[in-house]
């Protein structure tokens, strides 16, 4: 099966990389080619068995959706996204990348279906942004979508444009909301979620971090790996099993900020706990305030998505990561 | 203030044409101009206190959106749309003005409060068609969307789209979902729910009507009248008690078949209810299981929204009509 990667050079799509590389299979078939693709030029992988074509391109300039289609993939991990801050500072970017080029997308796959019956499985990268307040302690699979961001609108609508076209036969498709990915790799970035990963990276590296909220404040992870897991999870599942209900809230670890940080005194001790540093920062704290804190994923374990163990398990994931870079 | 009314020639928006102008008020400003567009010329109607304008504009030409909005309405009601059945089956049609009509509505707005900080009123008619299967028998005001038909899920959209121009402060806007309006007056026309008024309308008018599903099958029913009145009641509303949630399910009479029947019983006699015949369509009863059959719409009746009082009063309603029309 020929797999395509749009946002490949992202965080996300690098490991799916990786992993799909590594196992050789999509799904239940061979990986005869891969095809990576985002606005910033994606490495090409060492060791794939099949074809592999990379290419430097802008989901939404004109013909790059076609062009991305070509060769036909039979399913589409759509990644490219610009995430929340940037979509909520610059309007017109969020929408034109997340609404138009997912539309973008997902017409061209229309257009090729008409052409000649093309109907790939399309795997779509939502987000718990689709939930808004008020919130119940634990939401259900029945919940309402009222996001509280334009990222969070911008893939709601994609998601019902995918379901959409799910149930008119175009394409074969599901809308993954992953849970907030911790430990997120790398600098600390602008994202308002980025403290959740920067209390446990920063000290793990010596370096201090800023905690800008209470230590009671709970939200819903899931390690990197856990992501792609659900990624791949996709590739072989049945999405007929879904009924008209395309989008899935993934199961992930509940917990608060508390709990993070003793699983970092774990691994890493007090000297690790002391370098983090309380900044309350009452505009962080009002935002976090309307975001989920756990979900009752019952549809997805049913599915056979599973989650981390546990936030202990998160922590070691980064940690064997990090002694295997360092 | 002034008020645009965008598909002013539809069923509802000239009720609403003729509602505004009889009260002289729209929420509690007086009416000083009525702006009324359709992409069929829409009448002007007769003895208007302020300036009134008809123009015959497809809302998704190039600029006519920003024609439209040229005068600054204060209120707009957005009712354009392509019904559900025409969405079907002409895929690009209901994308291009139900998503994309309302989307260069929108961003028109968004660009008038960037040029000058003109925030109007939007109020926008949902339906109940962004529910779908499987549904509860009581739809709570928490219930998840997940449309069955391509106008359910560009109404979704068009919600969010709404929802989060609102919340960026661009305008001010309300979702209405209506309940089905029966009895709908007129020809019987292509819409699969066409026979819930057909039942009523053509037996009282002397003629057979044709019953494709069981009398068991139960929906939501909202009159004529009633629906003038939502609009007219969120002209007059504080959006602001809505938070981020600004959509709302309105208030309706449940109803089933059997209980319009005897409905139809107590005006027209036995000799009406003669008129019908039971003719099982199995496609339209499989459509029909699939839709919503009662709401528990609190938030709307909290902000003071009131259905009909029971299916005799629509009847009634009807009724009365057809005789003044007569
Ligand atoms: N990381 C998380 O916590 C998280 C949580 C929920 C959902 N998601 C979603 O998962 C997906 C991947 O997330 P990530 O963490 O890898 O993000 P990322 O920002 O690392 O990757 C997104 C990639 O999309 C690419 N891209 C942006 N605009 C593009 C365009 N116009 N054309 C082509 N490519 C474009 C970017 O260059 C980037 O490489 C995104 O859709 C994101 O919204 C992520
Ligand atoms: N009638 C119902 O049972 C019901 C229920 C729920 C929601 N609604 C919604 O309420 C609104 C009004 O419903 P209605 O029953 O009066 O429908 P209608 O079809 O009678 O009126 C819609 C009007 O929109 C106009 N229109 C269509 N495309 C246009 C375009 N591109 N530019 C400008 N005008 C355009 C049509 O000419 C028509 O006059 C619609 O948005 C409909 O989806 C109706």
């Amino acid at each position: 099966m020929h797999a395509l990667i749009l946002g490949a050079a992202g965080m996300i799509g690098r490991r799916l990389t990786k992993a799909l590389v590594a196992s050789g299979t999509v799904g239940d078939h061979p990986l005869d080619a891969l095809t990576l693709i985002d606005v910033v030029q994606p490495d090409a992988p060492a060791g794939c068995a099949g074809t592999v074509r990379t290419e430097a391109a802008d989901l939404t300039a004109p013909g790059a959706a076609d062009t991305a289609i070509a060769g036909r993939p039979g399913i589409v991990f759509h990644l490219a996204a610009v995430v929340s801050g940037e979509a909520e500072a610059n309007l017109e970017l969020g929408y034109r990348v997340n609404l138009d080029g997912t539309r973008l997308l997902l017409d061209a796959i229309r257009r090729a279906h008409a052409a000649d019956g093309y109907r790939p499985k399309v795997v779509f990268t939502s987000s718990l942004a689709v939930f808004g307040p008020p919130l119940p302690p634990v939401i259900g699979d029945d919940w309402i979508v009222t996001p509280a961001s334009s990222y969070g609108t911008q893939k709601a609508m994609g998601e019902l444009l995918l379901a959409d076209y799910s149930r008119r036969g175009f394409l074969d498709g599901i809308s993954l909301r992953l849970p907030t990915i911790c430990v997120r790799p790398g600098k600390p970035n602008k994202a308002v979620s980025g403290f959740f990963s920067g209390i446990i990276r920063e000290p793990l590296a010596g370096r201090p971090a800023i905690l800008p909220v209470p230590d009671t404040v709970r939200h819903w992870f899931a390690s990197p790996s856990a992501a792609t897991g659900f990624l791949l999870h996709a590739a072989g599942l049945d999405f007929g099993r879904l009924g008209l209900r395309r989008s899935l809230t993934l199961p992930g670890v509940s917990a608060t900020v508390a709990e993070e940080i003793e699983a970092l005194r774990k691994v890493g001790g007090d000297k690790a706990v002391a370098l983090i540093r309380r900044d309350p920062d009452d505009a962080v704290a009002r935002i976090i305030e309307t975001w989920p804190e756990a979900f009752a994923t019952d549809r997805a374990r049913a599915l056979g998505f599973t989650a981390d163990a546990s936030f202990d398990a998160i922590v070691a994931e980064h940690v064997a990561e990090f002694q295997a870079g360092a």
